[in-house]
């Protein structure tokens, strides 16, 4: 999407062929930073740190990061021990591990002399692929908000409601649930977006909200607990939030937090959609609060927020006190009966196995035929 | 409660009888700051600014502020214009009303001579007993814990959960919703908090984690986003907050972000308590989500965050993109539907019109008699 005015990637080949190009999304809102990756452990090291986050742009990355390792030794054992490494940087993200298995099905039966290559192709192909599903999923997004501006009688604007960041910066471009707000826009419906703050790292104040406003779309900063008050008071006309995984039933796991969005919407009759490219579903996965494993993070990142001092320099600062225990799990599920419907690169479905089954029949089980 | 070990209140008349000390709030949790307040603009400043917060401690400190304001000018005018400007604080605050109508009152059929004595006293009087009636629901609450430690059979702990901050800070002693839990773990009961950091002005992390842990009560700061997590994963055994204001039919406008916790404890079956002492009570109003206005603060609150560096220097951080706007609605409203009970000095009851009214029978509206 556009930054200064001009369209960019969060992720692409240098000039010299072979070095990898990145945002460093850790510096947003407050600079606009990029990195030079030029080895697996530099990839690694983006994927760990956050420098790069979502999980299809987590996907692309490790992918160039098998590019990057394979270039000084690209036998059997160290493709094995690449994708080892970078599967380890994010164990819970599943197109990482998606990406991975590309990588290695791709390239394992080709000899080492010619897998350096093929490898580019595969992760250009990979990160191009990811743009076309986030362009579809847009497409078929957009339908949702053009039916509340109708609903609307194109009056005032239609005010969408999203938690952390599932916009471009997440992906290689378009975003997933940003994808159809960005069409909304530049197809002319008003549309304003309630942007949730999203701790404890605040990638909606810092990210989502640096990328609507860097593309001139409406939007309104709010704390997490303001959602349901807004909500109560007819101040939202639908919610999107993007997911990380989604159970082949329809559960989806989200950014901690979500799961209270939906609740609210459910009490209060708004329509929560979540977007989501096909590759994050895992299919052998039903429910999700039981079966989805929460990652707990660093405790720094409940004590300490990142801000921008008056004079400009970025510092962290401790918000609690010293001496009080902190908790972290970074994601919570969503159930499927909190869900309106799943917006994918195919279509809108019911969250629901047979709504996903319904876009997605290959993924149907065969029935044993009797004896 | 305790500080450094020893017993503390937020206010107290001074050994030269008539200023008027409180705690700096704004410096917790980094630093513990007293004031001496002389003058009513100071009172009103301290209100104001939210070096004092919380609706009883409010209503104590305009209590001692009328006191401050009458001893240059007793007379009737110099009693309105006092009573006038400290309402003007925080126009939405119950018990500031309430405790200005008392003062009032009982000052206004005084001789002018007479005011500033029996001022002191009652303002000492209103002080007594919020700490009573805190005590008086501590009590009360204290059974529900008692009977959720005796669920789990005394084992491993009894956790709850609180939004924001209801305890002896946001009072003169012992607070609202955490003074069953002071008198849970002052009788021995294992009893462990989890601490919504409460943003946008973090007194949950800031406010109520500095004195539970100054009590020594174990507890654990989460971000707002967690808490239906905890529940969804039988984290937490109840919840207790506080309110603002209740309505006649129990609905209860609390700090922003209480209304999703209450939905996340509803649909995991975790009991959702209210304490409130009855001067918050609003009898005149009975649909919470409709009549209650809801305050707009200053934006700088979600855009900025006040912490502490490395160095011990407490500053204030940007979190936002310039340029992005923000909207910052200070409450919201919890219907009636979503609490379990109400816990009021006079004892537990359910959140309704004949649960309140069986507390406080006195409230019962006359039945005219036919002819």
């Amino acid at each position: 999407m556009k930054v200064h005015g001009k369209p960019m990637r969060t992720l692409w080949v240098e000039a010299d062929g072979w070095s990898v190009g990145i945002i460093d999304q850790t510096h947003l809102p407050h600079a606009l930073v990029t990195l030079r990756l030029t080895t697996l452990d530099e990839a690694a090291h983006a994927i760990r740190s956050m420098q790069v986050r979502g999980a299809p742009l987590i996907g692309a990355v490790a992918a160039y990061g098998v590019c990057l390792g394979l270039r000084g030794d690209a036998s059997d054992g160290a493709l094995e021990r690449t994708c080892a490494l970078l599967q380890e940087t994010r164990p819970t993200a599943v197109n990482l591990r998606w990406a991975l298995d590309e990588m290695r099905r791709t390239l394992r039966p080709l000899a080492p002399g010619q897998r350096v290559a093929v490898a580019y192709q595969r992760a250009a192909a990979i990160a191009d692929e990811d743009v076309a599903i986030n362009r579809a999923i847009g497409a078929h997004g957009l339908g949702l908000i053009a039916s509340a501006w109708e609903r609307k009688g194109r009056q005032g604007r239609v005010n969408v409601l999203t938690h952390c960041n599932a916009g471009w910066l997440a992906t290689v471009d378009w975003g997933t649930a940003l994808s159809p707000i960005y069409q909304a826009h530049d197809s002319g419906i008003a549309v304003h977006v309630w942007v949730d703050e999203t701790r404890p790292r605040n990638q909606g104040a810092s990210l989502t909200a640096w990328e609507l406003g860097q593309h001139g779309v409406p939007h309104t900063v709010i704390v997490d607990n303001m959602g349901g008050h807004l909500m109560q008071h007819g101040q939202v006309d639908l919610c999107i939030v993007g997911t990380d995984r989604t159970t082949a039933r329809g559960d989806v796991a989200n950014k901690i937090g979500t799961y209270l969005k939906a609740l609210a919407a459910k009490d209060n009759g708004v329509p929560f959609y979540v977007a989501l490219p096909s590759p994050t579903i895992d299919w052998t996965l039903e429910d999700g609060v039981r079966d989805i494993p929460i990652e707990q993070r660093d405790g720094r990142e409940v004590t300490d927020v990142s801000g921008r001092l008056p004079s400009g320099e970025v510092v962290t600062v401790r918000v609690t006190p010293e001496g009080s225990a902190v908790a972290n799990y970074g994601f919570d599920v969503t159930p499927a009966r909190l869900v309106t419907a799943l917006v994918t690169e195919r279509g809108v479905c019911a969250a629901s196995t047979e709504g996903l089954l319904s876009l997605f029949p290959e993924r149907r089980p065969v029935r044993e035929t009797g004896t």
